[in-house]
């Protein structure tokens, strides 16, 4: 365990009687949502932030799970004193609803039939998954986040969060994110999702009725997707041409250590991850577009909110690149609101939201200690 | 017809009898080399050019095939008054083998067991082209090159060319290419082979035997080939983010203009195209390094060769940027070769070599003139 740890966390289940009604119009009538939460909510419930979490995370965001060697996907961002510093702050993060880690979705069982939802799960938006997470907030007698924070998908919700409640939201990170997909980002879900469709055990999305998985597609969906997460020079630095033997194989077995690294990368995630859930969250980022979306509500909804806002990119991340958070920048400064914009010189790709990176960790501590100033 | 069209074309095939002992150690005891040529040889049989082609090209460059619609691919290229002008310049091009346009390669029987070949036809690689492109240059009687072209991994066998038989090449272009791929590019290569191997009608590439072919599988390779092709800009300008129809589908069917394009290109392709020789030329792409290979006498071979180099790179390439052609740059310098370096604006991506473009047709029209002084 890692110094300054939070140590040991328990995820628990909030069920949530609310129905709700979906983007898509369809309702679900009942849901859980399972989270956890670090820290301790202050006397004026004033110190609670939102961690949202990307396309493949879950609400096991820091800490340890009692025998597991691995701590959440964001360890190194919170605990006491880290940046997002537990001795202050209370922190509470959720598998989103469509997740495959605890919370209602595809994997869960239709209360209206009694069957896996599998391919009958609705397809949930950026938006719903903001009103599901306003739910929980309620849930937990939270009256305003001082703090929603993402990364990537992660981002695109704390953005939409400051457009759809400007009013429960004091201050908005955003890292690696973008205001929407492009064309190039679209192809690239859209190849994913084909991967996993075109499996045969895919079964129109009702697998798990029939026993099976499409875990070979799944598997090429993720290894397509780490291309996107790394930077041309990560890979360079980290595998190069390197083979796994001395010599050439002439044949179509593993071959180069890039070959093996993204092998290993789609079986890992395969034994963890649901296919359905993976196609859910990669339309949900196809479908996010809130400017196009944005009514005039919702625009003097933005401009009547107090929020600061933090955005964040990376150098080499060629996913969303800094071009993407300029634009989101652009968008907010349009509206007059209060942000802070930082481009961090990292190699590490889209994937540099979730590493260790000194100047990055210095300039979410400082915005944090003085938007949290007096808590 | 295009003006200034060369017209119809027929290909012819060259039964080329000696055998080619490949790098891999296997021998090809005969094989058929389909061609066409455009132009006339002169006299003194000095105005040869050969065009290399990239991974899904072929022998039919330029010119009408009877009853077909569609030119060449380089058309626009090649012919009377072009930039490579068939009035002047006798043009010679090949299906390489391997291929599946009438060399041969893994569709074609193998007279050693009278079954087609399939997987057991060879991995062939860029020296093992140029070398079999030698026995073609012998059996049309041509004593040298004047250019040898090409672009992206036609480019590659350019360079080969230059380092292999220096004494025969007058001229090298070699256009989107690099001089190895990276650990990016191979990564995007061995996704598209998974993606084939995984198709349920691949049967260890012997397919043909059972009457199916991977036709899914080939087509997600495809469609991914193309996301590396197009440039993020040349994909917003072209799809944005344009919707089929009005509204979101909230389903998995093709929904935005990108998805409907990349499924159309993944389609189209397999009607014409062969898996195992998809699966060939990639690995062809992943072994390319002549640098690491060049033995000293290698290298000799060049600094003794008298070859012009031409190198050209498009500044949206994202799948052989211009840093890529630096490097062949930089390595031709290192060796005092003589070398003319140009990086093309253009919108157009890693495709933009074949696409029409004035400061490109430009550049390679002079620089043909200029080296083809006196014919």
């Amino acid at each position: 365990m890692d110094e300054n740890s939070i140590g040991y966390v328990i995820p628990t289940i909030a069920s949530i009687k609310n129905p709700l009604k979906l983007l898509s119009g369809r309702v679900l009538s009942q849901y859980d949502l399972r989270y956890e939460t670090y820290g301790s909510l202050n006397k004026d419930k004033s110190n609670a932030v939102l961690i949202c979490h990307a396309l493949s995370g879950n609400h096991h965001v820091a800490g340890y799970h009692e025998g597991e060697e691995k701590p959440g996907w964001w360890n190194n961002m919170i605990g006491p004193s880290k940046p997002i510093d537990t001795n202050k702050l209370f922190v509470v993060c959720l598998n989103n609803l469509g997740g495959c880690h605890g919370s209602t979705g595809p994997t869960s069982i239709n209360p209206e039939t009694n069957k896996t939802y599998g391919s009958d799960f609705p397809i949930i938006t950026v938006s719903d998954w903001v009103t599901s997470q306003k739910e929980l907030m309620s849930y937990l007698g939270i009256p305003f986040w001082k703090f929603v924070i993402g990364g990537s998908l992660g981002g695109m919700q704390a953005l939409q969060w400051s457009f759809q409640y400007p009013e429960l939201i004091n201050n908005c990170i955003a890292i690696a994110a973008a205001p929407k997909l492009t064309a190039q980002n679209i192809a690239f879900n859209e190849i994913a999702r084909q991967a996993i469709m075109k499996d045969p055990n895919w079964h129109n999305g009702n697998y798990l009725e029939k026993g099976v998985s499409p875990d070979q597609g799944l598997a090429l969906a993720r290894m397509l997707g780490h291309i996107t997460y790394l930077s041309d020079e990560s890979m360079r630095e980290k595998f190069g041409r390197d083979l796994k033997t001395s010599k050439l194989n002439f044949n179509y077995d593993v071959e180069f250590q890039i070959e093996s690294y993204l092998k290993y990368q789609g079986e890992k995630f395969v034994t963890g991850f649901d296919a359905n859930t993976y196609m859910l969250m990669t339309k949900s980022l196809d479908y996010f577009d809130p400017i196009k979306d944005m009514s005039q509500s919702l625009i003097k909804n933005l401009q009547k909110s107090k929020s600061k806002f933090l955005i964040i990119s990376f150098t080499s991340d060629w996913r969303f690149p800094p071009k993407r958070s300029k634009e989101i920048v652009k968008l907010l400064l349009d509206n007059e609101r209060n942000v802070s914009y930082s481009e961090i010189s990292a190699d590490g790709g889209h994937d540099a939201f979730l590493m260790g990176n000194h100047d990055y960790f210095d300039i979410m501590r400082s915005f944090i200690l003085e938007s949290n100033n007096g808590i």
